[in-house]
């Protein structure tokens, strides 16, 4: 007996949109029957995307996926393929997270995901039950077991269970958010897993740009021995092809349950060409991240039926990073960068600004904005009267470019970029509907120091410096007053951030993160700032989730709040 | 013997601060004394604040909520008073949403809520691990057992499993939220369960707003014939007491648990003072929601650490009541009344915005727009040359006015309302960074017909009109062109309110909605403006929640969506 030949069909879905998931799923199973594929594995609710958040309450939402279902299986009728799809299961009122295991024309089994998490970016209590059955697909005589995402995480849990139960096969299918290094994570436990209970495993992830969400992709399957013998590509669609050969592995096999649902094989097997081994690529950090900015931009422009964009480029390193990102993810004919200066703004500014934009190959345009300005400092007369100037005279000229580009928005129907980083919308150094203005935030969770990093890398990767040198250099300023820097407001970057991550993605108090040897003063200042500013994070654009802990549905805090940190 | 002396303390606690609330707490203590209370109530979590969200995440704050329960027990040290006191317990790494029941200087038990919400606006199972024991507590020889808000909703729950175990009264301590007319349902919900288990609950519910949400109190006590015999008032904080005598009510007394716990009665018990009958009052609808309102945003402004409001009026109803809310709830010497006219406002609005100002005896100010739009649209000649004017230059009008708003906040320290409705903000008929410009949004859940219905409830509470009679009766336009009204946009709102409560509150689809008699062009045309305005509500300020689904925590939407509700 030669064994299974299994399909990992990694595939980039649109969450509600149920009728192009399911065509893409019937391209996949169109495209792979020709090689050989027995089995042909999609991701975590692959029918409807993943998340479908509050969705899930609509019951037409649930209806239209079940026919979706119902779809797939008369799809199925003529072919050989087994085929593992994600979709969202009914009982009477309940709803589950689950994979319908399908096969000529019939769902043969049905799985129910039994871990459903419930914190960070995850909802999964406020929608699903959780299920109770554990099915063993016998699948030409080999032990199927199927479970989802989280299921597989834990070391004793619904993985050791289908194990005992007799599967030698554990196909998982999963809808992962990606962070950094997040896959060094799963490969460890994965490996672990079939290494420890002597089982094959292939693990499917989705790919794809969902909101605040990147999901990377990078699916795996492993031998007994915990080796990974095939890999996809992280952030990009792939089709991961392995053969299993249990016999060869040594495995018993034993059917203890009442569970067991029997696969017959086909009558009119076809030949199986030969498999290319393939391995996942290795991406280095920089590389990782910036392709995460990519896909998860280039996903969000395009779900949403935009096609341009435009950003407003101070001469700063924050804006020329984004503007890079958004060139390499949407090309340059769908840019638009614009330059605001107002009396602050340095000549140094304007050049690298322009520099950039010729670099880029795209549209640069310059709207001066010291005319708007002194005409609200006139209408403003009154009411200010007898007051020195202040942070007020500093937001005004941040929202009059916010109001000229969504100006261009709503006129042009380009989608607003907004270009401030992580450690600015950590301490509220940003002006909420000035900079803050727009639809997305590309680098709302990449660190300051990150920043640079990133633009070190993208400068590297291609002869030519696409960011000039001089606005990676230049010391950070808002070039909202004369001679204005950063560190007037801030601690140095590499001080503020180590700072901020220790609180805000780690949870450690004043005193710990002063024992990681910083200043009390600093600590309780940037402590103090972070905890102020959360009422402009609420209303900031979304971001791209690339930390453990990024701003948005992952760290939830009230506004009104007098804990004191310190 | 006489029976028990109840006292519920309905107070209003603040998120955070612990120091803050356990003073409350041991005030609360030291005025019930004299009235010879036995048993004293707080609400749910009454150390921590309710909903304390990812604060829960720092060791910091759990241990500084423990810290203040010590507190409590050394402050009971030489009292007789039995306490039941909300708290965050901790197991190892687990923690649980607690009721300490404390007395004589001792935590004599611990309760761990058992049902966990985690829909709407909750997120317990995001945090909490659920409590598996029910211990009866004998005090004064009467079995009571305690239980925390969703726990006493089931009808087959933990309320019924104390009953079996022996309990004759039940403490419920709640935090739950307002919507309108929520209090008959819980009202429906307690009396039958006092009813049924022929037992006494007494149930007190938090006070105050905390973000989105407000709690508005009316704590009640019930008899075994599921009667009330005691209750507070909504909206305000407030003491509850009642007489408990189970021997009058006949009822037999087991003890069947291995979790008795025995309070022994006071050695000296103070003599009780007679109390008189007090029950809730009940408003009608139109006073509760403008109460709800009131006390939302008096403790959104209070809690904040603010003072004055800046409301932009616009000569509309939708300021208008904003700002008499604002005046009623913050006081007329902190709030700051603007109008901000350009060439498309009417000396209609004018005049209407002065005579609101004069009738709120509230600082008035104008501050001209024209200037500014023609400033701006100079700016823009070049990008927008040959292109028709569109919403772009409707937008511009409003941005302007967030602008001069947020400036004279920056400037003077003053929190911006908003004031849209929910019926503009679901179907988006509102300008992101512009009329959406604020801090916290009054009526983002009150839907146009009702705002109609508050302000004609607001001028009849007082002889003379506040609202004058022409904002009123006047069709509503936003005024960002000539002889604009909302139905060039929009259906009639006696039309468009119903579809989106429809659509948004119970989930119907459009199908279902035309069954309600709605025409279906008009159904398909409401839901698209709802879908496709996701984006805007994402970055709107805060809202005070008055119905069963608010925008913001409560409805937690994709904006990358495709799905077709048609």
């Amino acid at each position: 007996m030669g064994g299974l030949r299994l399909g990992l069909a990694q595939i980039n879905c649109t969450v509600g949109d149920m009728g192009g998931n399911t065509a893409k799923i019937k391209h996949c199973i169109e495209q792979t029957e020709a090689r050989g594929v027995d089995i042909l594995c999609f991701p975590e609710l692959a029918i409807t995307g993943y998340p479908p958040e509050d969705l899930l309450f609509r019951p037409q939402f649930i209806k239209q996926n079940l026919d979706c279902v119902a779809q797939l299986a008369r799809f199925s009728q003529l072919r050989e393929q087994v085929l593992v799809v994600g979709f969202v299961d009914r009982k009477q009122q309940a709803i589950f997270n689950a994979a319908a295991v399908i096969h000529r024309g019939m769902v043969v089994g049905v799985y129910h995901k039994i871990i459903l998490p419930n914190y960070g970016v995850f909802d999964e209590k406020r929608y699903f039950n959780w299920g109770s059955r554990l099915p063993i697909f016998n699948i030409q005589g080999i032990g199927v077991g199927v479970n989802i995402c989280e299921d597989i995480w834990l070391r004793e849990g619904p993985t050791q269970q289908l194990v005992q139960g007799g599967a030698q096969l554990i196909i998982n299918i999963s809808a992962s958010p990606y962070h950094m290094g997040k896959w060094r994570e799963r490969r460890q436990i994965l490996s672990k897993q079939a290494q420890e209970n002597k089982i094959w495993i292939a693990y499917n992830n989705l790919v794809g740009g969902q909101d605040e969400l990147v999901f990377d992709g990078h699916g795996m399957i492993f031998d007994p021995q915990g080796e990974i013998i095939a890999g996809g590509r992280q952030f990009e669609e792939d089709l991961i092809l392995a053969d299993i050969a249990p016999a060869a592995a040594g495995l018993g096999y034993r059917w203890p349950t009442a569970d067991n649902i029997i696969v017959p094989p086909s009558d009119n097997p076809l030949p199986k060409p030969p498999l290319d081994k393939c391995h996942p690529k290795m991406l280095h950090p920089e590389a990782e991240v910036y392709q995460a900015l990519k896909l998860g931009l280039k996903d969000y422009v395009a779900k949403n039926g935009f096609s341009r964009v435009v950003i407003g480029l101070s001469g700063g390193i924050d804006s020329a990073l984004t503007a890079v990102i958004a060139r390499d993810a949407l090309g340059r004919e769908n840019l638009e960068l614009v330059f605001m200066p107002s009396d602050y703004s340095s000549e140094a500014s304007h050049r690298d600004a322009r520099q950039l934009a010729h670099n880029l190959n795209a549209h640069f345009s310059v709207i001066p904005i010291q005319g708007l300005l002194v005409k609200y400092l006139e209408s403003l007369q009154e009411p200010f009267a007898g007051l020195a100037p202040d942070v007020t005279e500093e937001n005004l000229q941040a929202r009059i470019r916010g109001n000229l580009l969504m100006a261009l928005s709503n006129k042009h129907g380009w989608l607003v970029l907004a270009t401030g980083n992580k450690s600015e919308m950590s301490v509220g150094y940003a002006t909420l509907y000035g900079d803050m203005v727009g639809g997305f935030a590309v680098l709302k969770d990449v660190p300051k120091q990150l920043v640079y990093r990133l633009a070190e890398y993208r400068n590297q990767i291609k002869s030519g410096e696409i960011i000039p040198r001089n606005i990676l250099e230049k010391e950070p300023t808002a070039e909202l007053r004369h001679n204005q820097r950063d560190t007037d407001s801030l601690p140095a970057y590499d001080i503020l951030d180590p700072i901020a991550e220790a609180y805000v993605e780690q949870d450690l108090d004043a005193r710990q993160i002063q024992n990681l040897g910083y200043d009390k003063a600093t600590v309780s200042r940037v402590i103090k700032m972070i905890d102020r500013s959360e009422y402009k994070r609420r209303q900031a654009p979304l971001v791209i989730k690339i930390t453990p802990r990024a701003f948005g549905k992952d760290r939830r805090m009230p506004i009104t709040n007098r804990f004191n940190h310190q």
